[in-house]
């Protein structure tokens, strides 16, 4: 049986560097491992007034996704020093009672930034989400494409060798860290 | 002249204790102190292909209010372990180019939160933006409203007397921290 | 067999709040669980050069002592927001090749402080270095001694219930982290 | 009237990259600004027990030192995804009562790595430190010096000319900075 992956990038840019870099992983997985993208464009900004007359449908439908998958690939952009507000916003919505899908979770976290650090400093507020939302983040590698508009041809193709193997050692390592999560019984 | 704050609250829920510990502040600005609240509700979800097509009326508003202000108030609550999506995302456009009206402006952050630590996380990962940002945020009095339920009576007054005290000295704060970078020329 | 933990706190004061923690924990271990506690008063200041002819002994004794535990629990003053230089300085000790004892190992982290966020700052510093030392650090319950200087009596007794209740949670939680990360060679 | 400018390293190994880069800044003062060096190695580690009978001979120069200066220079290597054990130690004996001699003060935070990141990670855990510390930290520019090993030749010397003119600027943006939070009370 295979380990179903859902993958989701905080970027509605259609050219998005991010994006491009979600669609090459999923080039780039090991055996074993199914991919599904989701889109964070249909979710609205947070209101718990909404909130508490009921979740809109894509907010449903992005729970239900966390929910079932396996595991998870957030790809995040950098903006402002942090991870952006489209990104912060989906996971308001799916961090709300009354089951909250992120718990127990194995997630792999990648981002690309034009800049030098290639989203670190998104990364590691992301990070500390999950501490609260009881997620496994994995450790080891972690993967900053800094300089992303150098690693991605016109059609956003994935071109950098390096960034292909490192995000292809992400995977792997989610795929053995889903695993060992799992005891015994295990996802592949 | 009086020194203009314009404040603004991170969460769009009407009974929000946020919004309520942004009027509070209004009634509790030191002399010389104008307060002007802008309302993040209207702003929609960042996307880069939509602003390439130009800013959001709502949006230009708020970028608008930034740059006329002589200082900011920003109030924000704490979901999962960091800022709220809604204010994450608002920053995300008031960042972008041509003007980025952050650049240099005198800030102060307070917070409210149910739970012990009062938006401490959050505000330090705001921060870290305004270093990108280029902004000056007030160091100290920290307010932070821990258990901020039992701090607010059922018409959202703050009836908590030390958060008051403190929320005053915030204030203050910032009005001789704004005199001090404007040098020579005393916004009051 | 008994899961043994290896616990050190990050404050070399005789009255410490945060060593008094640790010997709290030596009282509220659940049943299968050891607890060696290592002082850190004999380590020197970091030295590369001190280090590239050899470790001292006390750092040796402390790279063996996290080496041979099946987990440790770390107890963290917060100084000047974040964690102690006492407790970095070992850290960075017990970091340098050849071998990186902390590699795999499941770690719980508490503290206290006599303000308000009972050393939270510091935690989640701390945090961020066992992601570059791939550790596996318990996300939740997190323990924050707030106001030590009223939980705690005149011999350095923790005193008050509820951090007591805390603190065996997480000794009970880090011993299911660890067994849970062994898989099926349990460690009790 | 010259801006003296006292600058320190977090590392003790003498072929430290960040003491190089230390002593590089001092090349590259702009006029009007006078560097003091000071050397961290004799800083014993910190013990309350100790520093209640009297602060070390060391860290009494320390404490004077950063009182008397207009501005710091901090540099910072990057242990453990988190600034230095020796950095962190240092800070906190200066940080102790009866006078906290970082309060006010202007600060320009740099640092080197041989990493990708160039200690970023170290430079942000600093900045928060010095929100509690009151101290008025540069947003920018920052100065993270990647790959260190490549911009260094055998002496030490800094060679790489765009990190030159990085450390450049980043003085001149102290200065001016420093000018500004004294007000009309020019420091040059």
């Amino acid at each position: 049986m295979a380990m179903r992956v859902m993958g989701f990038a905080g970027s509605l840019r259609q050219g998005s560097y991010n994006r491009a870099a979600l669609r090459a992983a999923t080039e780039l997985l090991p055996g074993g491992v199914e991919m599904e993208s989701f889109d964070l464009a249909p979710i609205p900004i947070y209101n718990d007034d909404v909130r508490a007359r009921g979740f809109p449908e894509s907010v449903v439908e992005f729970r239900n996704g966390i929910a079932r998958a396996d595991a998870l690939l957030i790809v995040t952009p950098e903006y402002n020093y942090s991870t952006s507000g489209v990104l912060k916003n989906a996971i308001d919505w799916a961090s709300r009672p009354p089951e909250q899908p992120f718990k127990g979770k194995p997630i792999a976290i990648m981002g690309a930034s034009p800049g030098a650090l290639g989203s670190a400093r998104a990364q590691y507020h992301l990070r500390q989400m999950f501490i609260f939302l009881n997620a496994h983040v994995l450790n080891q590698p972690e993967v900053m494409i800094a300089q992303s508009h150098q690693k991605f041809d016109e059609q956003g193709n994935l071109k950098d060798a390096d960034t292909r193997e490192r995000i292809r050692a992400l995977l792997q390592a989610l795929l053995e860290w889903t695993t060992k999560l799992r005891g015994s019984a295990s996802v592949t």
